[in-house]
């Protein structure tokens, strides 16, 4: 391993993409004729084929969650600091698999790719997939595999949401379920904030009704505002506080509409770079894919009902400053659990960094999730 | 009166306008040469002018505090609930004056209004005001009434920000303060969702860099949004579940990015009709007002040193689930006050309906802001 890199990094990984010709049929009920999905393998998959562990990912997240793609990468892959040797999803022991979600910018087949039928970018023709549809994408991209089992299913957030729908659409495939920072549905005000993001990017001149790639340009604007409203919502007030408060760029106010604000120009930075690295139709589709979510509706609105057939062990990890999905939202899920007589543990950790501090190594969090997971994997041997 | 009002309406009321000759300098540093006031009077000043009454207006607010001005109108002011004959704000025994604050839309001198040194719009050349140029100029209004001193001043959320600068500013010409719904200052989060608002608006191409009047158009999609984001922050999560839920428009979902849930439909609604009420650069301004805000900054950061010369008594009103300016925030207020030895009462309303409503005529919170106001009107005989 390159000398640069950390001993407990994965190291230079690479992505993969698998091609399906078995058309897939959606919940929109139209129907995925082929598709590809992207994907990073980090471990080794054992003789038994017992140590397979899924990770799901979040509305921005994509199949690069561990190690770097090359030496000249600045940043490693999303949750590096939860997958690598010696971490809490240990890579000596599992064999970790990363997926990028159907619908995804980063290489599955999604609004940016080309429509085989067409021959032009699927743009906003793309379907709008559900939670449910990427779970059965993934049941059979874990056939392809050979993988009759997940070891684990570990998310956070619409992850975790995954992680959810894993269990109740196959409750004999998976041995343990880990959903962090999660919820059973989204509320009214997710939903709403949802459809403000969505709004700015639909109303840029330049989304072009979604066809802004044919015609080489990219709504800029909307998906930036998207992208500095969804932070603001990830950030809890507390770590705002912490990380800005009301501290001044210039030392002073400038009576104009400039930055005044360190936490403006914050803001300001996090929505262009985005702009830089995701796709606006995908952050429309992954809205709507959130908003969608609600797997105990089709059990008369009994979460536990929904949950009854598993038989996967739980963890379920919340954060307190976490005011996306709270960690009252963590505990709907494991009422849910008790009542249908699972078997769950629910660790609520004490963390000011609101809901991005699922992405966060703190050490209660690590070692909590760690220990879990070290149990999983003595269960192995 | 008309048969169609209600008793307890101050009926048929309208908008006056008073031009102001003596030039304003601001905080900025530049200076209005000259400038007009709107606003309205209900109740009639007694003989020693010891009844009057200062409304303070928030972000979305402005002169039409109370009544209708037409037998057409469909609403009346927006804070009708709490002013009239018989109501908290009891206008048989109080005169109560409400102004639009400079750079509102409203008929008062402000972006969409015309610079009688170019004798073009305003537009985004109107000076950035802050809280301590609006209580400055609505010192000299009330000069021109010849009014004296304020019985009391009264406002929520910005308009409770004044009601502190009035305080500090003219610590002997208010006898009563009611502050409603405010915070001393901005929190980080606060500002960042101004940001987001104002980035819409300036983003928008018809914004035409706030010259969209010159131009004949308006900003509507970034105002839109604008409002979109406030009115989440203006509600509750609670509310927003008590009132949409997750409720779909056409019982079910659409898999498009037209509206599935009435969150959605009535978020869309709101903004749509406040884009043809309101006036985008008065948007931008206010919310640069609010961020601005921070009397303690020149009194080293000592709220209770801001607020020590002050003879006013204080009332602190404050709503349970607000979470735009928690009750936190108020107690913040409250706790400066005592600190600095001052006559405080507070209260916090246990309310579901987030920071809107301190313009809800919710009966706890009613009577108690109407016992305070008879004690008020008792003293003036």
């Amino acid at each position: 391993m390159p000398e640069t890199i950390e001993d407990d990094s994965v190291g230079i990984v690479e992505t993969q993409i698998i091609h399906f010709s078995e058309a897939l049929m959606l919940e929109c009920e139209k129907t995925l004729a082929e598709y590809d999905i992207a994907y990073e393998t980090y471990g080794e998959l054992n003789a038994d084929a017992s140590n397979a562990i899924l990770i799901c990912h979040a509305l921005s997240g994509d199949q690069h969650a561990a190690g770097y793609h090359s030496m000249d990468d600045k940043k490693p892959g999303w949750w590096d600091s939860a997958i690598g040797p010696g971490k809490a999803i240990d890579t000596n022991r599992f064999f970790v698999v990363s997926i990028n979600n159907l619908g995804g910018c980063k290489g599955s087949s999604g609004p940016n790719t080309i429509n085989p039928e067409t021959g032009a970018f699927w743009g906003p023709d793309f379907p709008i997939v559900t939670v449910k549809d990427w779970v059965k994408c993934q049941y059979r991209f874990m056939q392809s595999l050979n993988i009759e089992h997940w070891c684990a299913v570990i998310g956070g957030s619409l992850g975790g949401m995954q992680v959810l729908q894993w269990a109740i659409d196959y409750p004999d495939l998976i041995k343990h379920a880990v959903v962090i920072a999660a919820a059973p549905k989204l509320s009214a005000q997710n939903i709403a904030f949802n459809e403000v993001a969505r709004q700015s990017i639909m109303s840029d001149p330049d989304f072009c009704d979604g066809h802004y790639l044919a015609k080489e340009t990219v709504p800029r604007r909307g998906l930036m505002l998207a992208r500095m409203l969804g932070h603001i919502t990830y950030l809890s007030d507390d770590a705002m506080r912490d990380k800005f408060g009301r501290e001044l760029r210039e030392g002073k106010l400038n009576f104009g509409f400039d930055v005044d604000f360190q936490v403006e120009s914050y803001l300001r930075y996090q929505g262009r770079s985005f702009v830089d690295r995701f796709d606006a139709n995908t952050y429309l589709l992954m809205t709507k894919t959130l908003d969608y979510f609600d797997p105990a509706s089709e059990y008369g609105d009994e979460l536990a009902q929904a949950l009854n057939k598993t038989n996967a062990q739980f963890l379920v990890i919340s954060f307190t400053s976490d005011w996306r999905f709270a960690p009252e939202r963590s505990r709907e899920i494991t009422r849910a659990l008790l009542e249908a007589e699972k078997r769950v543990s629910h660790i609520e950790i004490d963390a000011n960094q609101g809901h991005d501090a699922f992405l966060i190594p703190i050490p209660h969090y690590m070692n909590v999730f760690g220990s879990y997971m070290k149990n999983v994997a003595e269960d192995l041997s």
